[in-house]
């Protein structure tokens, strides 16, 4: 069995903006941490809901009709078929629920430009 | 479709002790926040795994042949089958992630002592 994980020494392993680290698994689910800065894509995951909680900094999420602003402590659901973009002008830290095998960029997205990562999640270097 | 939710605010709307609020949901899961202090009890959830991340104080979780403490910031995941005992001699505020209708008692457990709160969460007041 695993040792507790301290959020913070996990951010401070890497560095890569948009490329979530998988922190441990609960049952079938990951619990990713990311850096982020600047823009992610439009994207949709059809069938699951994606889980955010801020741990540093603001994240703006763009939904259809609205967007959303989570300052440090916050969270929010996207519920699963909902497209979604994701974006942090002055950089942040977050923190995602989402089964184990979900895509960054959801199972339909727009041109996935270089600095975004599309990815099932990285694991965490010791 | 909801707000961000300020876990602060959240952790605000209540003072009961070992028993969680449900913040949101993710799929089938719950994303459930507790104030704790003192011994919760020894339990045990035969079907899943059990996430932690303390938001504030310190977590202590004794296991069968150990225990482990939780800094502000930390993250432990109990796998499933896995005997716990949570604890705070002097409080502490959690964020837990699991399949909705688990019990904070688990399927197993030593006698519920009356401070603690045998359910599957609480509905977050408005």
């Amino acid at each position: 069995m695993s040792e507790p994980i301290s959020l913070t020494a996990a951010l401070a392993s890497f560095d890569v903006l948009w490329s979530p680290r998988i922190v441990t698994k609960v049952n079938d689910y990951d619990v990713r941490i990311a850096r982020v800065a600047g823009e992610h894509v439009w994207h949709t995951h059809d069938h699951t809901d994606e889980f955010f909680l801020v741990l540093d900094g603001e994240l703006r999420i763009d939904l259809p009709d609205r967007a959303v602003t989570l300052q440090r402590g916050e969270v929010f659901t996207v519920p699963r078929g909902t497209a979604h973009k994701p974006s942090s002008p002055d950089g942040a830290a977050i923190l995602m629920f989402e089964p184990t095998g979900t895509s960054t960029v959801g199972d339909r997205h727009d041109d996935v430009p270089a600095h975004v990562d599309a990815t099932t999640g990285h694991a965490l270097e010791a």
